[in-house]
Order: C-alpha cells, then structure tokens, then sequence
C-alpha cells in the first residue's frame, strides 16, 4: 500500500499514518479521508494501461483503491455497470444529454456491491472472519453475497422494515441476519456496539473510511467510459451521503492525476421525509438529526453518517441538493422504466424525480449532460413498483372473451 | 441476411426459403430450425475478430445471427454474463471443474433477455408496432423492458399465478398484461390466438423460430469465454425445451465453423412435477402432455412447445434427462447461494439440484468438467427462496438483548 500516505479526518483535519488508526479519528472520532501518493500512482495507472486493461470490474482500478497488490478480490464481477443514453428522454427535457448509469446490474443488483467487494477484501487483509455491518438493506445484501463468494461469515443489522426481497436476499446468502425492531439508524448503532464487543470487522457507511474508496469507483467508470468527457452534473439519491461522497472523491482522484479537468456538479437528491443533508446544504451547513420517513428505504436516514464529506461534494462541486415527494419518487420509478426498460428501486428512480424537479423549475440549462446513477435493481422492492402501475387485465383462457376487454 | 440459407422444419424436415415462410413449417406446421452459409459466416467473423471486437454483448455475434447487418438493436446491453469457477463445490463433489454461468446479470434479470432482444429486432425488421408472447414471466418481462427500451408496445400472457415480483416487472415496463386464469399452456394458446387474430409480431418460444437463435449466445459465449476449450457437460432446467435446444444450435454452429471439436453433453434438468421432456427422453422419445406443477415456474410446463429441439439436444449430445423434487430445487438455492453469492430463482436452482443428484449417482466422472447455466436472479421470486431459510433474529435495538441471543 504504498500508494496510500494515511488518512486526513474531515472532521479535526488531523492527520494519521497507515497503521496508527483502524476506522476513525483516534482524537475526536471523525470520519477519515484516505489520502494518496499520485505521483507514485501515476508511475502504474495511466489512461492508456486502462484501455489495455480487460478487467472490466473494479479492480481494474485497484492502483487506486487502498489495498495492497497482492490483495485477493472476491471472485463476483463488480462494477463496470452499463451508461445509456437517452436521447427521446433529453429530447422531452430539453437538455442536451442525458445518461443512466444502470448499478442494478451489479451481482447482488445494487452499488453496494461495490464497497462490499473492498470491504471484504480489507477483512480478508486484516484477517477477519466475520465482517458486519448495518444496513437498510442493500448493503448487508452486498456484504452478505461477497462474503459467501470467499466463504466468509458474516452479521446484518437490518431494520424490521426492510423491503422483504432485502431481507431475503440477506438469509439465503447465510448471513446470521439480526433485524432491529427500530430505524436503520438504530440498527447501525446497534451494529457498531455488537462490533466492537465482538471484534468483528466493521464495514458500516461513514465509520469504515475504505467504503468511500469502494463507492469512487463508480465515478472513475463514469469518467472512462465517456472517454474522460465527464457530464455537466451527477444526480444521485442521498441517504448517509457516503455514495455522493465517493463520487466526489472520484471525481477528485481523476483531477488530481490531471486526466479530467473539473468535477462534475453533483446534485444529492433526498426525500421530503428524509432530507437532512439536503436541508444542511440549503442552510447553514449543519446536519440537524431526526425522524426520517419515506418508501424509498435506502436513503431513509434521520441521522447521516456521512453527512461531512457529502455536504463538501455538494458544495466542492458546484452542485445542489433537491428534494422530492414519494409520489414522485414512485411515479419516477414508471415513467423511467417505460421510458429506457430500465426497472429501479425507489432510492434510485429518487434521482430521476430530483431531475424532473429541476427541469421544472429551469435548474437545467439546454446545453447541459447529465448523468443519474442509479444504485439499485426494482426488483428489491416491487411493493413500491406496485403503487405506480394499473392493475392488469385478468381473463379466462378465451379470445372472445379477451377480445371484449381490450 | 445472405448468410441465412433458409429454414428447415424438425418434424417433416421440409426446407423452406427466407421469405417463404414467417413463423413455422407451411406443411405441416412444425418449428424450424435457421438455416446458415458457414462458409460466408467464416469470411466474416473469427476467434481473432472476436477477441478484438470490444462489443461484449450478444451482438458480438451478430454475424451468426439472423439478422439483417443494418438492424438496430435495443440499446440495454444483453450477454456476456459472467462465468465463475467454483473450485470449493468441485472438491467436495470430487469433479474436476464446476462452471456457473450468471444470467441474471442480464438487463431484466433472466437469461429471457438474449431471445428476447433479438425479438425485438426482428420485429422492427418486420416493421411492426406491437410485439406479444406468452410467458411464465421472465420472457415477457424481457420482451416488456426491451420492447421499452425502444419505444416498442408489447402484449404479455402469463398465468395468474406468476410470481408477483415477474407480474411487477411487466407492469412497470408499461406492458399490456393479460392474466390468463390458467397455467403457462393455456397462457401460449390465448397468446398464439390473439397474436394471429390482431396482428402482433408473436415472440411465442418455439413457434418464432429465431429464440432458438436468441437462446444460442450463451453457447457462443460459453465457448469464447472458456477460450475454445468447452465443458464436458452442460447442465439447464427446462420447461418448453427452448433453451437446451439452442445451447446445442450454438455449440453445433461452433462445430460447423470449426471452432471447437465436441458439443458437450447437454443435461436437462427437470421438475417431477412438469417433466415431460426428461421422460420422453427416457422411455421412446415421445412427449405425453399434461398437466404441470412445480415451484419452479419457469419450468412448469405440461405442453412443451420446444420437445424435438430438445429431444435432439440432449440425445445428440450424449447428455441426458434428470428429475428433481421441489424440495431439492429449494434446498438447491440456498446451498448455491451460500457457496457462491449467487441467487438463483428455482429453475435455474433446478440444474444445481440436477448435478447434485448425478453426483450422488455416480453419473459425472471425477475428471470431468460441468457447467450450470443459471436462467434466473433470485429475486424474481423471494417466496420460493424464503422457503429454503431460517427466520432471522429479531431484537430491540439493545446490545444486552442481542447478547442473549447470540
């Protein structure tokens, strides 16, 4: 790892070697960046070794991510999810481009497969055998399903809550599954005592530093394989704000190595029921915790545990934060799949609803692209699908009869 | 289309030119097979253009496909699913090598994405504006999300008792969903009827001849992917025949360019409750209909519409026919799921339930190399898989009472 100089708390701006702190500031329990050496990275990882790369997952980036060369990787296919372009959609919008990064198509059918995968691969360095993690679903599926693929055992916080395909994706993955009879907040907090009482390996957003490093990955996909003319403005749903945070450091990554010139904008996309981060961004910069509510489950969060880095992506980046009803979020998830056969969870179809908004309300300028990533299969949630479609037609076995009906 | 010589019928073997015929054999009514120019499709297309061409979907091959060089495709990307080497379950079921091969990666979750994209661009060929078939589900949701992917309207016949997460899907891709009160073969004749009385571009497994077609790219890419050197026996549920039958087109097209020397044993696996095909197979090769019942929808079938390819695949090969209970092809997705991270639905858990039973019997050799096609993602239906599983913990957020558990 000698690519990787320490980490930085975004908190304190104290800053640790390798090896001297685990998970978070040893002086006043921040969150950590992980910082690197680029000049050494740029000596290993150039755009043209990536062209030449076959590796068309993750770790076709590992010069970038922090682990140690010899590191195994779970053998499941991560990442290089696919960009489509949506030219009837842009065209309907009056944009000059618009582009969906489909992460569904990851191996358990979400993002989170992306820092799972590194997650892992951290347990496996430090060697762990049971890694945890609190999730509102998607990211103890990830855990849950990377783990297997080595044969490691891992724990689940999940709040009771949580959509029934999550929660069964979690058990048939043998996952020792613990549902918290409370909000996701409660079951991260409960994640992180049981860890630290039984020295498992922590993987929860925020608290783990290695989980912004595996999110970046996305941004790095995005930024190659546009060929490095990344998008005017990123839209991506925001919970504990650790995916909007890791785009940022992706984004970051590039332009330091001097292969992208800006950032894109990026715009965190919440829930009226669930908006810290977003309400922080339009005020004063603080993070005011509470009662989160909303169908979108994946970004239901009252108490951010990344809330630092994603107000300083929002912010660093020129970007914004919008806010969307669950109405529109459900409507989204219908209107996007009849438009691109692209079928999403409620957390994802989020970031299309927050770029209907800002179509509406002229916060998109003709001459824009932009990008949505969208972080999750509908298929883990098909009772929110539901609410936005027509009941379908049921007939006998009987031409006449469907005849009369159509 | 000048490498597509015609078509030939598989019951009265009479051949037909391109444009002499739509679906199936004027005479009598069987299905054909596609015929094609070898040696035109060698000028074309080779292992060394292949392995320089960056296209990793099914298009890859579009050169064997029949389709006019023009075509446009559907823009979701189809294919090139991951195989993964499980060296673990070979050891302990003493074979040398155990392959799987992850169709739920595909763009609606199922394997029903490659027959299903190739539809849609024979129906655009065909200039028509509305596409239909019958489905246990996953097919239809394919031609639904491809068919929206293009602006294309599709009529989907399943029976009512699809799983919800498949009736979910198509509804959301803005299908016209029909519930046929009935099973799977009365859902294919309603479909067959309305499609020949309104005029739709029928899609129907078996009676379109170009889903063996569709079907077949998971043998060319088998083939490429294991760089020429195929498996000793490929192991796949099967409901109509369809897809075992183009596993073998795809391999005996591979053998006719010259590309690999052998086809490897094509295993069907099969429900006991819907096993018509397996007991052809094993008694005089004749299909006695009836009635179905399995928890594996995909494969509850009492009329296959696919028996001869089948029939032909499986005895050309050298393979053979396997029966499993419901019980094993649910005890089936969890063991998977738990050595691998991969969730399958039941009919593609059915051909891990299907090596396990021939593992038991002596009938796989212990120099052997298998490969399993998995056809479906597990969340197409949680209820089978909730049925493999234990009920997770459930605790006050509380770390005393989740150390009494423990």
């Amino acid at each position: 790892m000698g690519h990787v100089i320490g980490f930085k708390c975004i908190e304190c701006a104290r800053e640790h070697r390798v090896g001297e702190v685990e998970y978070v500031c040893s002086a006043c329990g921040g969150n950590l960046d992980v910082l690197y050496d680029y000049e050494r990275i740029s000596q290993r990882l150039s755009k043209a070794t990536l062209a030449a790369d076959h590796n068309l997952t993750i770790w076709r980036y590992r010069a970038l991510l922090p682990m140690e060369d010899s590191s195994r990787v779970p053998p499941l296919t991560v990442g290089w999810t696919p960009i489509y372009d949506c030219p009837r959609l842009a065209a309907e919008f009056g944009i000059k481009q618009l582009l969906i990064k489909d992460d569904g198509r990851n191996p358990t059918a979400s993002f989170k497969d992306r820092p799972s995968a590194l997650a892992v691969v951290k347990a496996m360095e430090a060697g762990a055998r049971i890694t945890t993690t609190a999730s509102s679903g998607n990211a103890g599926c990830a855990l849950a399903g990377m783990c297997a693929s080595v044969g490691m055992e891992s724990v689940i916080f999940v709040p009771v809550t949580s959509p029934p395909a999550k929660i069964a994706q979690l058990q048939i993955f043998g996952a020792k599954v613990v549902l918290v009879e409370g909000s996701y907040d409660d079951a991260y907090d409960l994640c992180l005592a049981a860890g630290q009482h039984y020295g498992w390996y922590q993987r929860s957003t925020g608290y783990n530093p290695f989980m912004t490093e595996g999110k970046k990955t996305a941004a790095l996909e995005i930024a190659e394989q546009l060929d490095w003319d990344v998008p005017d403005k990123v839209l991506v749903g925001v919970g504990d704000g650790c995916i909007i945070g890791g785009q940022w450091k992706g984004f970051s990554d590039l332009r330091q190595l001097g292969w992208i010139e800006r950032i894109p904008q990026l715009v965190g996309v919440q829930a009226e029921g669930s908006s810290a981060i977003v309400d922080a961004v339009n005020s004063d910069g603080k993070v005011r915790e509470g009662e989160a509510r909303t169908i979108a489950d994946s970004i239901c969060v009252g108490k951010p545990r990344d809330a630092t880095k994603a107000i300083r992506a929002i912010r660093e980046s020129g970007g914004c934060g919008v806010k969307v009803s669950d109405d529109e979020i459900v409507a989204a998830i219908a209107r996007l799949a009849q438009a691109t056969g692209v079928f999403v969870e409620p957390a994802a179809a989020a970031s299309f609803a927050g770029l209907l908004k800002m179509c509406e309300n002229g916060a998109i300028k003709s001459d824009e692209r932009v990008l949505l990533l969208l972080t999750g299969n509908g298929l883990k949630d098909i009772d929110a699908a539901r609410r936005a479609v027509k009941e379908p037609l049921r007939v006998r076995p009987d031409l006449a009869e469907l005849s009369k009906l159509l």
